[in-house]
């Protein structure tokens, strides 16, 4: 049973649930590899870390020795909107569904090991089911049993309409465990009830029931909204080396625990004693370098990682740059801010003409370069340190 | 509007609902022959004059030059009970399908013009649906909506399973209509909600709706449960003429008005004028027996009606029958009822040993016949004109 412990530990690492660990440990003691489910979204992907705590979770069973099976569900998004009410989901195209999963497994195999990764379609076996099977499929469960799902309830009980064929798309993810024969579905947390229902299904057709993992949403850059492009607070895995590197280290502490558990590989031997070490008067900041690489390297190169913590430490840490400023969010106005504005918000000046004069007079600094520009636009997204004369600095993140 | 006005009324006659009648007289006054569609169960069917109410009704439609498109549901009779909990309803095969609709349509014939009746098949339409299709048509409707038909209604506030794939089959229903083009649905009032499914689905896919004609459902001999086989109160349209005849003569006066409502084609001025006759003193037996040979030439011949009158009068009235006699039901045991037991029951002896000893001496007519055999059984469904002694009489029922 050690050797087992030892594989849950990494297994269930950062992870909200997993159900039922009893049954993972049966299929674990069976030997053989783990065909382990996790199902994407067919549109184009523009992922940022909080899309790769699962990827991670998914290169950690590789590394086990399981088999990964990346599910593109590309059949309902052929059917677009059946309902007619989005004018923004229009049906996907053979040909968008191919160069969408080519620009999405492009992004994914800088953590997943392509050469043990199948990526499937589910419209292989969806495409060939007809009206007799999906009835055959909605009649294995119940309505009741499908409000049962929290947004079906909030919806029904608030009178917001749930049209029918809704009930089907829980079923249909189900049924591609059973297409898979999937020993392991990982998802969202806020998926659990549609990987209950590959289980169900399973059961339903007699295969043994999947195991489910799922995994937390991963919070933004402020430590507090969950991490998405809308809200500005990400990290999107295809951004500069310098960007991903400044913007990881602008995390505050907790959070810079909560991205390692989730975000890192370090073994958590590993990350225990640091915490140790903390604990004992050893400067985060060096923790956060080292996961900042960590996470430069996977997106990039060893290289490009040690370039940019040379440059990071070029333009802050051999200036003057306090190890601690005020950090401050700016809502942006059609997606950006003004400068001017911007030093104002922070309280870096005390009105817009105040540093208006500053620019001017070559006393304001942005992450450590000298501007002139006194039309500059700081753009939704950004994130800088600001320096007004020699003293005053913040840092500056723009909410789109 | 005259000419429609009359046309409505043999349309409305003895009808429960007409939706919505503007639109049928807009149909009407197009003048196009309407696609009249009724939809059937696959299942081998047995009929009696309960099924034939709403024959009856396409029949006056194909009088007034209307097409109707007679629809076996044989699509969903193939897939079977899906959630298996249901022994009895295996899935149907083709072959069975076949045979069915081949009895089926001998028993309608008596009463539809096979001339002008296409008899059509939704397996034809549904087999060609895939499950894209099955979930666009599940997007047009919203749970809430399907569960204000009222059985589901029930069965979801009082906690019993609804499953999924009932939802889609009055969809499937509807969308038999938009496949028909039909522009009026004929249904049992209870399939109020299903016919208007179709007049949605229509709608949806940019047809015209149809009406719908919502035909009762009729009475039994006992003038109050409805007609069924299982309760033994029925006439099958396959019975000898004698019986036929014979049941029709033994119900009471107000259910023969209803039945000659629903069940006879005489016009109904002529009703109009035999009410005011039998109101000013005219024997309503003369009546009956006028639509009790309707009736039976429908299902036999005018010989055949003429014979079964002739047979009904040399057994009854030539003899010492009473206008008026008690009228018992006797639920069987089993199937059936002994004689001993029914003549107490009837009341027409004080006891079984009592029952024995009139048999024995002669003293017991059934359907005036003196009977010998004292384990004589009477079957469920039957009804017989029992006699005992001179003055004793009784008309017997034994429910099934």
């Amino acid at each position: 049973m050690t050797q087992f412990h030892e594989t849950l530990e990494i297994i269930k690492r950062g992870c909200d649930e997993l159900l039922i660990e009893h049954e993972l440990v049966e299929k674990l003691k069976a030997g053989r590899p783990l065909r382990v489910k996790a199902g994407f979204d067919p549109t184009a992907p523009d992922l940022h870390l909080g899309h790769t705590v699962l990827l991670n979770k998914l290169h950690q069973l590789q590394e086990l020795g399981h088999d990964i099976f990346f599910l593109i569900g590309d059949f309902t998004g052929m059917i677009g909107d059946p309902t007619g009410k989005s004018a923004t989901r229009p049906p996907l195209t053979v040909e968008q569904v191919k160069e969408n999963a080519k620009s999405y497994t492009e992004q994914v195999f800088k953590i997943l090991d392509a050469e043990r990764t199948q990526v499937v379609f589910n419209s292989t076996w969806m495409d060939k089911l007809n009206a007799a099977d999906m009835i055959r499929l909605a009649a294995t469960h119940t309505v009741a049993r499908m409000l049962e799902r929290d947004d079906f309830s909030k919806r029904y009980k608030g009178n917001q309409p749930i049209a029918i064929h809704e009930f089907l798309y829980p079923l249909l993810q189900g049924y591609d465990s059973v297409e898979l024969k999937a020993d392991l579905e990982l998802g969202g947390t806020d998926q659990k009830f549609n990987l209950l229902m590959g289980r169900e299904l399973q059961k339903h057709m007699g295969q043994a029931p999947q195991c489910i993992l799922t995994m937390p949403l991963l919070e933004g850059l402020d430590g507090v909204n969950k991490m998405s492009k809308s809200l500005g607070n990400y990290v999107g895995i295809n951004e500069p080396p310098q960007e991903i590197f400044g913007k990881l280290m602008s995390v505050d502490d907790n959070l810079m625990w909560r991205y390692i558990e989730l975000l890192s590989f370090t073994p958590l031997t590993e990350v225990a004693r640091w915490k140790l070490e903390v604990g004992a008067g050893r400067n985060p900041r060096d923790i956060k370098v080292q996961f900042a690489q960590e996470i430069v390297t996977r997106f990039h190169s060893k290289k490009a990682a040690e370039q940019a913590l040379a440059d990071f430490e070029a333009r802050f840490q051999k200036g003057a740059m306090p190890e601690d400023m005020p950090e401050i969010s700016i809502q942006a106005q059609g997606g950006e801010v003004g400068i001017s504005q911007a030093l104002k918000q922070a309280g870096l000046v005390d009105s817009t003409s105040d540093a208006l004069r500053m620019i001017e007079q070559g006393g304001v600094k942005l992450d450590g370069e000298k501007i002139s520009d006194k039309s500059l636009k700081l753009k939704a997204g950004a994130l800088v340190v600001a320096q007004v004369g020699k003293r005053k600095w913040a840092r500056i993140a723009i909410l789109g």
